[in-house]
């Protein structure tokens, strides 16, 4: 066990700190192109319709959902930085209470008498100093230094490669590699390696049980996935 | 200014440690839900489709990204937890080397001589101290408090919630409060109205200009929206 343990490592092509990003893309974009698989199938499409419905959904749905995950992003960084300049404006203004807070954070960490009275001298003599430690154990608050361009471009990337596995099928088909049969079924299987692939992923990255992770992916998408197939269908029936 | 500012308070009915959820959710609810009424309106479908298409999706895939979310923000608890674990193991195993990297964090803090040895003594002398200071310091990494089953929920109710306004105009003409003309232009300027719903929150809880946050989440919302729109027409085009 080295230092390369931790979150700043790569594994295989895969930088880890972008895990979140990549399962939350592969995840949605796994189960929205398999409900446009699903609904296109159930309406008797044909299959180039299909791929055409199922890339156009890749594009605009995974880009969607990355201007969202860069407000996201963005939006939280904002927020550290908001009640960072909170704190700097409280050392200045709420002097006593702030040392007070430092006072209270260090007795808490088993500092006592003299030593704490010098700890404290320390830590407010230096303003970034003093801010900083109140960022990080009053607030609990850490700054992400990803930027939202990259988080959002990952949430893309993830979600039309994840995305594109349950129209795997349909393309092999339309390429003459697969015979146009049963489809839809190769279709449900795809999705299923798809949610194996994330949770598998995730598995690696947090060290979990790899059939445990595997299984509750499959699980919770796999309602998903239902619940996306059969929704169109339900509310079709009852307002028809 | 008080501590109440701190990103830990409400705003309105909402509570602040969810506004990124809220922004990630509301953005992709709008801009979907537009992509669909829009893929409606352009094939001519009758108001109750576009209502049963526009719920359908609205279910489907908040719970989807919902899905995608839990697991998003699990991975990043588990995440933590490793590295917590892995830290634990190393002040066991690697003892020397993690007092020196205690001894470098608080020099940088500007401890020195025999008071910066003093330190060093009282945070190793406690290994829950001395785990938390390395998880803070050098990974800079906190633990996220929030329950994935609250971020999953509170992902699903936004986008349910801003993705049914652009919505809105057909549900009123169905119900006979609006005209049944001009629905996909009020349908426009209601996509219009939920993104720059969120753009204001945004910028209320991180404390930046209003319009220029309502400007931003219009421009790059108005853009996936007009390419949720377009892609479908021209993939169409090419491959018919």
């Amino acid at each position: 066990m080295e230092d390369k343990l931790h979150s700043d490592g790569n594994i295989l092509f895969f930088n880890k700190d972008y895990i979140s990003e990549f399962i939350y893309g592969g995840i949605d974009g796994a189960i929205t192109t398999f409900a446009v698989v699903a609904g296109a199938a159930g309406a008797n499409l044909s299959i180039s319709v299909v791929i055409i419905l199922g890339f156009a959904n890749l594009i605009a749905d995974g880009f969607s959902m990355s201007v969202g995950n860069y407000f996201s992003t963005k939006a939280e960084q904002d927020t550290y930085e908001k009640n960072k300049a909170v704190e700097y404006w409280e050392i200045e203004n709420m002097r006593e209470k702030e040392i007070e807070e430092i006072r209270e954070i260090y007795q808490k960490k088993g500092f006592e008498g003299e030593l704490l009275n010098r700890v404290v001298e320390v830590i407010i003599s230096n303003k970034d100093v003093w801010v900083d430690t109140m960022m990080k154990e009053e607030l609990e608050m850490s700054r992400d230094e990803r930027t939202p361009f990259k988080t959002a471009g990952m949430t893309f990337l993830s979600f039309v490669t994840i995305g594109l596995i349950p129209l795997l099928a349909y393309l092999f088909a339309i390429l003459n590699i697969l015979e146009p049969s049963n489809l839809f079924l190769v279709s449900c299987i795809l999705t299923g390696i798809a949610l194996a692939i994330v949770g598998s992923f995730k598995s690696i990255v947090t060290n979990k049980n790899k059939l445990v992770g595997i299984m509750e992916t499959l699980f919770l998408g796999g309602i998903a996935a239902f619940l996306a197939y059969y929704v169109g269908a339900v509310l079709e029936k009852i307002f028809t």
